[in-house]
């Protein structure tokens, strides 16, 4: 028999009930200002807006990727990426806490979003600005189908390797 | 002598009493559906907070281009493009009434623009979807210095031509 590598982890829709346990890997998440241009001084209510509501569109999703125990271990977002005639393109932003690294829970939180993008009939789908020094999620990314179109330079500052690139980065559906 | 070929345009920082002048060619822009990934559904009250208002950045402005009458002709503004460890490049929008079209209305509001941020010490300037079919904005933004980066693939639906691309288009400072 073979060891059984990875935990399983499950992905399901988010309910506010879920934002407790989002907060604080968001707030780590954020403030590192590794890879996210978000603004770091923003309050919890903020980012619970922000996170659990990312758009004024009817089809915009949040979801938690959840061990076997239901411990939430990581959450992402979806909505079209940009109102009227781009509305076909959709966007997601991918958030996994740090004691959960490695177990396949962003990936599992990606190919959850590629399917409910296909279910919500976009034709696309476009990630804006991945900074180019996060290669974990730059690899895994393009293991998932998605291309690097372009990389706006020094549009991401980093704290220890300064003026980084934010690659633009998009997955036929 | 040589005959003035151009009327006098002058670019000037947009006031609250502005709105009234801009919105009859914003919604002609919007409504047409072929250089912006807006909704053409938002109401004048939605326009007018998107538009006067573009950012929580106590940065961002909106400047208009006026004739030597005062009639407003064209309208831009201008914010960072994002939060946070993005907070460094600078975004713009622009629009121009289709009457004053052809008169150097866009090249006057977009140089200013590039002043603006250089005041503002942006260190870049990027665009984050320029219609690849709307072929005067995007040689007069490399004209100005501008570079496309990339261009996302049937990005934007098009009434005419269909889904086409969008340029990232992108000026060091």
């Amino acid at each position: 028999m073979e060891l059984k590598r990875k935990a399983a982890v499950d992905i399901r829709d988010a309910t506010a009930a879920d934002w407790p346990a989002i907060w604080p890997f968001f707030h780590q998440i954020v403030t590192a200002l590794e890879t996210y241009a978000y603004d770091p001084s923003m309050t919890r209510e903020q980012a619970e807006s922000l996170w659990m509501a990312p758009s004024n569109s009817p089809q915009a999703r949040t979801s938690v990727a959840v061990d076997a125990d239901g411990t939430i271990l990581g959450s992402a977002n979806m909505y079209p990426n940009r109102p009227g005639p781009g509305a076909h393109v959709a966007s997601a932003s991918f958030m996994v806490d740090a004691s959960a690294r490695g177990k396949g829970v962003g990936r599992a939180l990606c190919q959850d979003m590629i399917d409910w993008a296909g279910r919500e009939c976009f034709r696309s789908i476009q990630f804006n600005a991945v900074v180019e020094t996060n290669e974990t999620a730059v690899k895994l990314w393009q293991a998932l189908g998605f291309q690097i179109i372009g990389t706006v330079p020094e549009a991401f500052h980093h704290p220890t390797h300064g003026y980084v690139g934010l690659h633009v980065m998009h997955r036929p559906l």
